[in-house]
């Protein structure tokens, strides 16, 4: 099924509840002649692109991968001429700063680009994600001279980028990394190890590779502060910008996955000969902190991934429902009907729908409060944004991706039989949506990352902040007054409660009951993602409300998805509160032995 | 890895929970010399052969599915001889009449030799599954002339049995079943028409396959009034009981699928050449209410496959969290050590075993139900236990089914980026496990058949009588009195009461608010399943209790698992109750052309 980018959703979250005209109203927008019309130009562009080039070669990845043939990775067929057609067009370079060839878009404009060439190919979309990861990591720490040889060529499609980070033994633990780094003459290093899932690590899709990777020096101290980054390319960069010699790095295997299978997992060598050629980017021993910086990019770019991919088994699972007719409507009429006349096949739907918009809008809304950060002159808007920011990072990677497995599961359900089937190909959504709880951290990193990092750190700050905003909305719907605005509001404020008290005992608990409490970390995510996601929903029917005679199919539908989720999702919290408040202790008390 | 069938926690519900001296203490079985020492001695037996033979050939049997090869399907290699000991070893007359060569043992014992093949081999079970539900079907309605053709070579493993329900334009809904049958002048008929999703349908592995087949003959009534059950075999049986020539049926094309790779889902054309030879068992036009008769015992065979895979991955991933070390204990120590320490990760495999136990136990419980209806010379004790069981079964295998999803997607969790790869093999049960929501009706239609004719027909007589059963365990672990006694009870009696007022509304508003209470048929499958799981457990943790001191380590964590369960897992019924009560109309609320 051809896939539709929702580009009215998408305009309505940035323009009505994540702000577009305030982000483009700094001046570091406004003097780029960025302005708030440019955003439904750029998102019909990236519909387009995406539904004709990008989304056709979805279904064949999957069922043809790429492989590896004597030490080269060759991509499915048309993966190369799509990608150069995606760098030629700009795509590559939304977000990056202008100065290196890149548009300079604020992230809430770019994230509808990403959300797009994700739902259109989760597969493709990953060689230029990773790409825009080493891209941030050059530029946050590594040498003028080293950004000027490879990010214009990376903006420009040109060259692709990788992050090596997991080594068999060094997975969510990056403290156990032992890929070595041994210093030359000529200020070069020399890398020798072994990486592994390497997305991207070898293709045909660019002329070069830019290896990002983590090794440790000599002497460098144990655990995590003895790490550094360095960049290697697949081929030796000459002083002209002309590509040299093949550099000491090697694929030795590709994996054989449960998904994303277009997506080349490698296995690479690095030294096998020597020594892989490798440039220190900053500082030695500061590469896990330089990495700290972009992780948070990364993390928030996989849970834009999980809307993506739960956007397109919406759509496919909606198209399914009003296609295929079988059993009666349970209002008595004799004929036959199309299945979503079923409250079963409405209720898969409705969550699945509810659940995609509430994840996108938080992300959107992040979005806008790290543009905010960079561009605000003010350093109070700086400060509360970037804490703001870091709060929904761990929720919009973590919920998002949760969620978009249920969606993805769900998807499958409402095809019945013939969602067990291949051909069909909503069970690709089931198998590549499987990989985006784990990658980039696993639930678990990013719920303790909440937990210890985001809540327990600053004493529960930022969450009281966002429950002061929830309660605002909270009052704005009690005073519009409608049914819909008060049933969302009874149920918004139940689960504001909830997140509160769960706040309150995760502070004063950590310390001293640190086992029992993290053990509810991950409902704790689940826990904000719903409360934060209902909060966005309740916004959207409030501006909904508002704008209702302009669209009102369209906006109805916004106030009914709002109600639904506040009455059907939301109230998970409560049992999710009941299980972090009780059930912190019980989680852990069988011993090892007893499993 | 390799499967251990879990005997010891097996006999332990079938004794403590389910009643085994109970059960065989019917005349019965007694004569049958049928004793409650004869459990252990028939699981360990079981244990052995699927442990050795069966589950060896799962992974093969994914990696190297059947394929159709002119027009015979080829299995797995080795499927066929482990098939040819399965049957001369009698494990697929457990369950059936010694007069047809079966051993007559109770359900209770039975069920848990079928969850042992299924975790052994999902795929591999489906042959003797299907066999048993052939039996059973011929057993119900067909004439004693059929029965002795083909029952006894089914029960010996000789020949195999298939279920020949689905067209293409009629899955969920049968009455719209197109197979014509024409009566012949012999009393046989001749059947044309296209089957679908036929597993094992066609395959090697016997010399002879008994299709059960529903069709139309001519002027039959519209609708599932009008369709009748034959049987028609692949070989025609001479009246010597040797075969003849091969039936006009023909398997044109194997689906590919999703997961249960190796069992091979069948397009069988019927009549392609004149039609095929079939013969009506039981009367015509009666074929829906003879499979609604077996059909109980299929859903209830599909909920134990759930609890089958879930057994599986939660065996693995335990594995795997001892195995893996990364990452230090929140403790503090400084060295790392294997992730089964990690609190989230105890949260993933105690969720894992909590649903796990108890729907093995709940499930259980209803097979100990269906034997002492049958069993039991007491009109009124057949007529509790039937309305237990039939109330059962939609959560048994609605309810089974949807948890080993979850179950199977932490197992991947567990693995972390190993999970997602093919050859680790926790992969192939996320695969396997999405049928088992799907095949022998969806969860809507389980919900559907639970709120319809097992709720709102007595008036919610049964879900009472079950709650009053309830209110007896909790007032038993309140007399207990220990700390884990008492805040099992207190989850228990808020989800029991949560229970009742769902029950309460569906049953006064289902006539008058149908598509609102049907809303949330779903959500009140797994309400039940919730409490009535927490209510078994409840009842583990009063037996462990009793028996502590025989082996405190197991019984302790039959506690433990207890108390995990009612404060992490059964709080869900509150979100629950206030999705079925509150959300039924926002669910409903969108028009079609609004998605």
């Amino acid at each position: 099924m051809p896939y539709v980018a929702p580009v009215k959703d998408m305009l309505f979250v940035m323009n009505e509840l994540a702000g577009l005209s305030e982000v483009v109203g700094y001046p570091q927008y406004e003097q780029a002649g960025i302005d708030i019309d440019l955003a439904p130009a750029i998102l019909e562009e990236a519909a387009k692109f995406n539904q004709d080039v990008i989304a056709p070669l979805n279904w064949p990845g999957d069922q043809n991968p790429s492989t590896l043939q004597d030490g080269e990775v060759r991509t499915t067929p048309g993966f190369k001429e799509a990608f150069s057609q995606f760098g030629m067009a700009g795509w590559q370079g939304v977000v990056h700063p202008a100065q290196f060839g890149g548009q300079g878009l604020p992230r809430l404009i770019s994230v509808a680009c990403f959300e797009m060439v994700n739902s259109a190919n989760m597969s493709f979309a990953l060689c230029p994600m990773l790409t825009d990861g080493a891209i941030e990591a050059l530029l946050t720490a590594a040498s003028s001279v080293l950004q000027e040889c490879f990010v214009p060529k990376m903006i420009s499609g040109e060259w692709t980028g990788t992050m090596n980070l997991t080594e068999p033994q060094a997975g969510s633990d990056l403290s156990m990394v032992r890929t070595r780094a041994l210093a030359q003459a000529d200020g070069s290093y020399k890398i020798i190890g072994t990486k592994i899932y390497i997305t991207y690590g070898d293709h045909d899709m660019a002329k070069n590779i830019v290896h990002l990777v983590l090794a440790r020096v000599p002497g460098a101290p144990e655990g995590i502060k003895g790490i550094s980054l360095f960049v290697a390319p697949k081929f030796m960069v000459n002083a002209d910008g002309s590509l040299g010699e093949r550099n000491d790095i090697q694929c030795v295997s590709l994996e054989h996955k449960l998904g994303i299978k277009a997506s080349p997992t490698a296995v690479l060598q690095f030294g096998d000969h020597g020594g892989a050629v490798a440039y220190l980017v900053g500082e030695e021993n500061r590469g896990l902190e330089y990495m700290f910086v972009m992780m948070n990019a990364a993390r928030f770019s996989v849970g834009m991934q999980g809307v993506a991919i739960a956007e397109r088994a919406y759509q496919k699972s909606v198209q399914y429902a009003k296609d295929r007719v079988q059993s009666r409507d349970l209002n008595g009429s004799p004929e036959p009907v199309a299945i979503i006349h079923q409250p079963d096949v409405k209720r898969m739907l409705m969550t699945m729908r509810g659940y995609t918009e509430a994840s996108r809008a938080l992300a959107y809304y992040a979005a806008a409060a790290i543009d905010i950060q960079h561009a605000s002159p003010d350093e109070l808007m700086q400060k509360e944004h970037q804490a703001i920011y870091e709060f929904l990072v761990p929720i919009v990677k973590g919920f998002s991706t949760e969620m978009s497995i249920e969606v993805a599961s769900l998807g499958v359900q409402v095809h019945g039989g013939m969602g067990f089937i291949e051909e069909t190909g909503v069970a690709q959504y089931y198998r590549d949506a499987r990989i985006l709880t784990i990658y980039e951290g696993t639930t678990a990193i990013q719920a303790n990352d909440l937990v210890g990092r985001k809540t327990v750190r600053d004493k529960g700050a930022t969450a009281i902040l966002l429950a002061g905003k929830i309660i605002q909305t909270e009052k704005a719907l009690m005073e519009m007054g409608t049914r819909d605005a008060k049933a969302t509001s009874i149920q918004l404020t139940l689960a504001r409660q909830a997140f509160e008290s769960v706040v309150v005992y995760i502070v004063s608990n950590a310390k001293i009951d640190t086992k029992a409490v993290y053990a509810g970390s991950v409902a704790y995510l689940r826990l904000c993602g719903l409360v934060l996601g209902a909060w966005q929903m309740s916004r959207a029917l409030l501006a909904a409300h508002r704008l209702r005679d302009q669209d009102p199919s369209f906006y109805d539908a916004k106030i009914a998805t709002a109600r639904f989720f506040a009455e059907n999702l939301l109230p998970q919290t409560q049992s999710l509160a009941t299980s972090i408040l009780e059930g912190g202790h019980s989680t852990n008390a069988l011993a090892v032995e007893q499993f």
